[in-house]
């Protein structure tokens, strides 16, 4: 099995890579990261799975990083049995915030979100599509190979009742139609590769940090319990599944 | 009463400034665009409504534009009524051509349909925001003043069933998400303002031209025909059809 994580070293992303590693013997791992040299969270999985975790340097942001990755995958295994894309900014200082009111956007931090959050793992599906064709009849227990999206209930228009966070919301919702886009086309191809679009849930990591103090402390999760959620609906998913936007407990979310 | 019609000169955009002239004796329009000394469209009908059209140079990809557009309608009418946001790109030679596949997917198209149809309209609306709050008090019958953007079906993610055209879709569905928002903070505000997302129908303009022939042709529109219909709605719109999507039937299309 080769299974890939397309991540910045955010402490969710790690956790999810220590999960997949842990949980079988021979799985092997590939995370990528922006500089996998200054995570030292990867280099010590990697000292402690070094035969089974292969980082590979890869920025969502640079096309030619992703085919890179794609080749190395290639020659390496030959195939991908999950993608799992959690790669996403919200704010960074200076750059991107958050926006409280309409006259706070601003086109960089749109456009900036925007080619991050769903124009990224979009290029990732693009480049990886071959191996996880391949990867989806071979190596793997589930029905089929799957790509995992890390989106967010605030990208729901339907669910849309608070406003604010422009920039990140419409980043969320352009990665959903992304998604299912390219759903509609593996299913009419009869590609083995299901498609899901994940919400975590707001989870205690450096992106959800600043923002945290509004969250209930019940409806804020560990990074282990968030990523064992959704590596379950992961594990369980079914061809009809392709294309769907599911909350960590399981629940479908409206568009 | 004072509208603004945002547009690249295309046949729909002149047709929607043409019948607002014509329904009444003493409205003003303000229509925009990229070249307005280019449009003869638009310099046929200066000529003819000299009193009433006013033309104004902007670019939706250049904020000072859109802004410096702001200042002069303050200047000269201090309020706006409606704002109808037609500007849009589906396919541009070399540049931007609808995706028959995720190996087609560019990333440069991606941001390019982003920043005009979705972050654009944005920014007109940002920039007219104090004016559509004046003007949903006075010198119009509505219930409140209308922002009008033009969506699309395609940015449906609910719809999506075909797959194809990535970059577009995409863009209309953000679009979707960020008049979603706004509208929020709107309705939290008192303001007077409806915002609307529209789907116009296939109609014969430039824009659709290469693609025509997958429509039938009884659901091809003439431009006079689909201006019309989303009229109609717009002169209907109330207060509870505020942050709402509506085919050109009147009919709500799901998210």
């Amino acid at each position: 099995m080769a299974e890939a994580v397309s991540k910045e070293p955010n402490i969710v992303s790690e956790a999810g890579v220590k999960q997949l590693l842990g949980r079988d013997q021979k799985g092997h791992v590939l995370a990528t990261c922006r500089n996998p040299d200054q995570s030292t969270g990867l280099q010590d999985l990697k000292n402690q799975y070094s035969d089974r975790l292969k980082l590979l340097k890869v920025d969502v942001t640079d096309e030619d990083t992703i085919e890179a990755a794609a080749t190395s995958v290639s020659e390496t295994y030959g195939y991908l049995n999950l993608l799992l894309n959690t790669s996403g900014i919200l704010s960074i200082p200076n750059l991107l915030q958050p926006e409280t009111t309409l006259t706070k956007v601003q086109k960089h931090a749109l456009l900036l979100a925007y080619e991050v959050n769903a124009v990224g793992p979009l290029l990732m599906m693009k480049h990886m599509w071959p191996l996880l064709k391949s990867g989806g009849k071979i190596g793997t227990t589930r029905d089929a190979a799957v790509v995992a999206n890390l989106s967010a209930r605030v990208g729901s228009i339907g669910d849309n009742n608070l406003g604010g966070w422009h920039s990140y919301r419409a980043s969320k919702t352009a990665l959903n139609q992304l998604t299912k886009t390219a759903s509609v086309e593996f299913a009419r191809k009869k590609d083995p590769i299901i498609c899901l679009l994940l919400h975590p849930g707001t989870v205690d990591t450096d992106l959800s940090q600043p923002f945290q103090r509004n969250v209930p402390k019940d409806k804020q999760f560990t990074k282990e319990f968030s990523v064992n959620k959704l590596l379950s609906i992961i594990d369980g998913a079914k061809i009809h599944d392709n294309g769907k936007f599911f909350a960590w407990d399981g629940q479908e979310i409206p568009w």
